[in-house]
């Protein structure tokens, strides 16, 4: 299947079979939302994975009982930094400075950039910056979901405390922005498995200057 | 080459060589990104799609100079709806209505489940809400661009009032939210090319609940 067949193949699937999902398959996807970029590279977030049905069954009251968390096979959290400060732009210039072998020092320039820039930031607007990284995530896991044939429910429908109170991610410094459940389709009761696909007309979405 | 191995072919490319890109892969690069999905399938944002290289000269200063702006082949700028309500909502039902040949009153309780959320959102919080959508197709524009062998530097280091002036956006009830330019990669000039690409270790990134 071609990459734009499979686009067209997937859809927010609401009803899933309960099918788990190939390590391998599990595996290439992780990867692929791991490639994902980010604005410096930062990567101000953690990807939570739950796989243990008994621990998503408890959070489904906090995604409003949607049926795809439970029979889904995985459901993916992105949870943001609460923190973003110097702190961990250090962490960060460590990682790329053992990546790439060079001293840290090196990367100093590159340090007082980023720094300069989170500072221009209030917490509040740093952590929407944080959220809007951990939507183009979310785009590659879905893109490499799709391409491993394996459905995807992106979800911004759920009450992030509850969840994050839930998993503990509060004692971990995060805060849950963006979720996917991955699994497979249950197309017999998903009333969306027959829909013609809807996305607007490309002379409407597109504007060429 | 598969997904995977495009990923981790493609990076942010700061130095492109001006070729242009075969109309048949740019095209599968915006079908692609026509295809990524958002928040109740609302897709409230516009793409703006810019090959003319006077044209991209032009904004090069709002995106602090940055070269690949005119060195690549085209610049692509994701602009949220400044007016997301119940008039742009009732436009989308007739979309659906008309795609699926359904009577549009058939969606009213579609129409006011969105309605009702949109009115919980304070005109900030949707603008915040519609450029989150923005980064998931953006993300769908990275792996596609990276799937056809095109290279694709996202960019939020741009200055949105200058750009939606530089390009009559306000006129067209629209914010410039993200970016990305797509070309060829300059290698022998780009100091990133030959640079080893920092993601944060598995272990680190993703935690399993």
């Amino acid at each position: 299947m071609s990459l734009l067949d499979a686009l067209k193949w997937r859809y927010a699937v609401k009803r899933m079979n309960g099918k788990s999902i190939p390590e391998a398959k599990m595996n290439t996807i992780l990867e692929a939302t791991k490639l994902a970029p980010s604005s410096f590279g930062l990567t101000p977030y953690n990807i939570i994975v739950i796989e243990d049905e008994e621990t998503r069954k408890k959070l489904q009251p906090h995604f409003y009982n949607q049926p795809q968390i439970a029979e889904g096979a995985a459901l993916v959290i992105f949870a943001t930094w609460n923190s973003i400060t110097e702190k961990e732009v250090a962490a960060y210039m460590q990682e790329i400075a053992d990546e790439r072998g060079v001293p840290v020092d090196s990367l100093k320039d590159f340090a007082g950039y980023i720094n300069g820039s989170i500072k221009n930031l209030t917490p509040e607007q740093l952590q929407i910056w944080a959220a809007k990284q951990t939507y183009i995530a979310l785009g590659f896991t879905l893109v490499a979901a799709a391409s491993e044939e394996v459905d995807a429910t992106p979800m911004e429908g759920f009450i992030p405390d509850a969840v994050d109170e839930a998993l503990g991610l509060k004692e971990l410094g995060l805060h849950s922005a963006v979720a996917v459940t991955l699994g497979y389709r249950d197309a017999a009761n998903d009333y969306l498995s027959g829909a013609k696909k809807v996305r607007r007309a490309t002379e409407k979405l597109i504007i060429k200057k």
